[in-house]
C-alpha cells in the first residue's frame, strides 16, 4: 500500500500575534515543521503546539530559520558558516527541549524560507546546516526540496532525506518548482491538486507544466495552513488521499 | 578532604561585542554559567566558549535569563508562569544542543541576574523555573544562592540544588547578602576574599557584617571575571584554596 | 457645544503579524496612538497606518513601550531613568520621522500598557517618559490616565496632558479603575456603554461602581479596536455620541 | 585654502557591551556616523554620544543599518523597498530625536556595513534608501563611496552628496575599492596613510593599486576607531593633515 507524509509549518505565533489555526492542521497533516524562534515563534506558544502534536500523535519537526523575526525569515541573508551552522544547532536544541517537556520529540528538520530555498542550491550555506544536524543528532533526516542539489549533499554527508512535493504548485520538466510570479506557479483548484497528489503518492510521477510526466521522488507533501482557504485545500487533499487508499504516515517515528 | 567548586558567568559576548575573557577563566574555575542567548550570547560565540570548557574539562551551567538582550538580563521583568516555563525549557534545551556538538554536556542549571535574584525569593517565578528545569531533566541540579527560600522550594519539588557563596560579597548575620550601595557590601582584598572563603570550604562557616560567624551551606563559590582585576583576584582565590588543602571540583560531572 | 476626542492603540502589526483593522478604527477615532516599533509596530507597517491616518485627518500620537516584542509591552520592566529617557526620545523621533514621510505629525505621546501604568503612580519612571518628551518637543501634550499623580506630575513639570476615561471600564469612587478581575471592571453593554460616555462628555461626571457620582476630567475617550466586537462597540459609541450632540475632535491639531 | 571632512562610526555600543573609544574620536574627527539601533547603538548610548559630539561640535550623521544586530549589520540582506524605505526614515527619525535633546542635530546620513556597499551598486536598495532620505528632508546629504554608481543616482534624485575616501584602502585604477582579502586592500604605514590623504585634499589625485595617479572627488575621509592603535592612525592623520595646511572641516553645519 502507497503511504505519503503531509507536512505543514506550524508554530508560528508570536507573542500577542496569532498565525494560522495549528488546532485544525494538526488534525490534517501527519507532520509538524515548528518554528524555533528566530524567525517565528516563542517558548510559550511552541510548547503550546508541542503539546497539541504530541496529542494528536503528529511527528514534530524542528523548522529552523535565519534569525529575522521582522522578516519572518524570507528575506535572503548572507549568513557565515559558523553562526548558521551554531544556530542551526541551537534552534534545533531549543525544540528538543520543549518537545522533552511536551512528550514529544523531534524527529526531523526542515528549514524555512529563505533558508530553505538558499540551501537548496547553495553549498556553503547547506554545508552548516548539513553539518549543525549531525552535530545535534547524525540520525535526524533533513526535509527538502525534492530534485534539488541539497539532497544529494545531504545523503553524501550522511544524513537520511526526507523528499518533499508542494501541494499547490506547477513544476518544470526539469523539477524544479515554477518560479512564483510566473504563469503556473501556483495552482488553486482543490480537485487538481488532490489528483496530482494521488497520482505523485501512488506512481511518483507528476505532470509538469509542458504536459510531460516526470518522475519525482517524494515522501512528503507539504501543504499550508495560513488562511481558512488553506486548511480547506489541505483537508480535502488529506480525505482525497485517504479514499485514494494511500496511507498517510509520517516518514520518522 | 575539603572540596569546593568555582564557578564563573561566562559565553556572554554578543555579535560583534565581546565580554570578559572566557579562556582565563576557563583555566581558573571549575564550573562555567554559560549565557543561552536571552541576556547574552550569540550561538557560534556560546559554542566557541563551549568548545573550551570541554578541552579543560570545566563542568558546563545553563545560565538562563530574561528575554532582555538591551538590559542584559539584569532588570526585573515580571514574565508570567507560562512564558517563564517555556523560557527556561528553551534556554535549556538551546545550550544542551550545542554542548553536545562541543562534546560535552549541560550538567547544572544557573538563573542570571534579575532572574536569579526574583526567584530566590519571589514563589511565582521560582515555580516556573523549577517546573521548568524538572520538565527538560530532573536530575539537573539548579544552582541557587545558599540561605534563600528557592533553596527549600527547588528541593521540595524535587531538585538537588547547588547552594553558592559570593566570594566578594558581605553577608548579614542572617546569612543574607548586604546589599549592593550599602557599606560592607563588596569586599575588595583578595587576601581577605581568599581567607574567607578558606574558612567557608574548610568550616562551613563564614563571617557576617557585624563580625559574627554564621554558618552557610555552600558547594560552590562564585567568582567574577568581567575586568582583569577581577581575573586576577578569581585566579588568587583558587591558589589560596588549593594552597590551602581544598580541593577545587565541580560539583556535577 | 460640547466635545471630545476618540483615541485607540493602531498600528500594532508587526513584520507578518497582523493586528487589528487598522482602517477600520481611523473610520472611528479622531485620535490614533501609533505603535513606535520597541512593544509592537515595524516601520513599514507604521508608515502604512500613519499614511492612512494622515488621509483620514486623524490626529496621530506616539504610542511609546517597553522594550518587550515578546510581552507586547504589558510587562512590568524595572527600566531605570536614563534608558526610559532616552528610549521615550528615540521613539518619539523614529514616529516623528515617520509622520512627517506620510504627510501628518506626531501631535501628543500616549505610552503603552505596562509603561502607561506604571507611570500613573510611580514617580521615577513618570520623571523619565516627562523629561523625555519635554527633550523633544515641550508642546507635546501627554495622554494620561484621567486622575492619576502623573496628570499632576506632567503639569508641574511643563506638559501638557490630555487625559483619558475608558469606555469599557468601571471606575471606583475616587477615579481610579477597577482592577481587572474584579466585578465591575469592565462593561460590556454598548447601550451602557454609550450613555455613561454621554453624560461624562456633557457633564463631566461619571457613575463610580458603587453608584455614586463622580467628577472625571476627561478630553479623550480610549476605545479598542483588536476584534470585531470592539470595533463595532466603539463605532457605535462614535454614532452615539455624534446624536447626542458632542463633537468629536482630536485636542491636539 | 584646501579643506576636508574626517568622519568615523560611533555609538557602537549596545547595552552593557561597549564598542571604540567615541570619547578619544570625537576629538579627531569633525563628522561621527552614529549608529541608530538597528545594527548598533542603544537609545541612552547613542544619546551619551551625541552630547560629546555636540559639546565637542562635531558634525553628525545617521549611521543607518540593515535591522540585524547579531550580525552587525554587515551581512547583505535582501530587504525589500517598502521595509528598507520604511526602515531608512525610522532610523534617521530617531536620531533626530535623540540629537534634538542632545543640543545638536543630524546633518547628513551614511549607511553602515552591507547596506553600504549594497546601495554603492544596487539599483533597488539604492533607490529606498535615497527616497527615505529625501521623504524625511531632502535637505540630509547622503555620504557615500566616492566613485560608485549611488552618487549620480542620488544626485539625480535631488540629493547633496558627500563623497568619500578610505584612508587605509587600496584603490584600483577605475577607482574602486581593491577587495578585501586581496594584496593591497589595506595600507597599514601611518605616514603613507597621511601622505596619500594629504595628496588627495590638495590634489584630488590618489595612486591606485598599478602605480597610477587616480582623480578621486572625495569631500571626507573615512577613518576607523575600533581599536587603539586605529585611534592613533586616526590621530596621526589628522595632525599631518593640519600641519600639511589642510582645514579640517566637516561638510554639513
Amino acid at each position: 500500500m502507497a503511504q505519503i507524509d503531509l507536512n505543514s509549518d506550524l508554530g508560528e505565533s508570536f507573542g500577542p500575534w496569532p498565525m494560522g489555526d495549528d488546532a485544525a492542521m494538526l488534525a490534517i497533516v501527519t507532520s509538524a515543521n515548528i518554528a524555533c524562534g528566530f524567525h517565528a515563534g516563542d517558548p510559550a506558544g511552541i510548547l503550546r503546539t508541542l503539546r497539541e502534536a504530541a496529542v494528536r500523535g503528529v511527528a514534530v519537526g524542528a523548522h529552523i530559520g535565519y534569525r529575522d523575526l521582522a522578516g519572518f525569515g524570507r528575506r535572503n541573508m548572507a549568513v557565515g558558516y559558523d553562526d548558521l551552522f551554531a544556530e542551526t544547532i541551537f534552534q534545533i536544541g531549543a525544540l528538543q527541549g520543549l518537545a522533552k517537556a511536551a512528550g514529544t520529540r523531534v524527529s526531523y528538520v526542515k528549514p524555512h524560507g529563505a533558508l530553505y530555498n538558499t540551501i537548496a542550491h547553495d553549498a556553503a550555506q547547506a554545508s552548516a546546516v548539513i553539518a549543525g544536524v549531525l552535530a545535534v543528532d547524525p540520525a535526524l533526516p533533513l526535509m527538502a526540496l525534492a530534485g534539488a542539489p541539497v539532497v544529494a549533499r545531504a545523503r553524501d554527508a550522511g544524513l537520511q532525506v526526507i523528499c518533499e512535493a508542494f501541494a499547490d504548485r506547477g513544476y518544470l520538466p526539469d523539477g524544479r518548482l515554477v518560479q512564483r510570479g510566473t504563469p503556473g506557479a501556483t495552482i488553486h483548484d482543490p480537485a487538481l491538486i488532490a489528483a496530482r497528489m494521488l497520482r505523485l503518492a501512488r506512481e511518483g510521477v507528476i505532470e509538469a507544466i509542458d504536459g510531460q510526466d516526470i518522475r519525482l521522488e517524494a515522501q512528503s507533501i507539504c501543504v499550508h495552513g495560513d488562511n481558512p482557504a488553506a486548511v480547506a485545500i489541505a483537508r480535502q487533499l488529506r480525505e482525497d488521499l485517504v479514499a485514494g487508499g494511500i496511507a498517510l504516515r509520517a516518514v520518522t517515528g
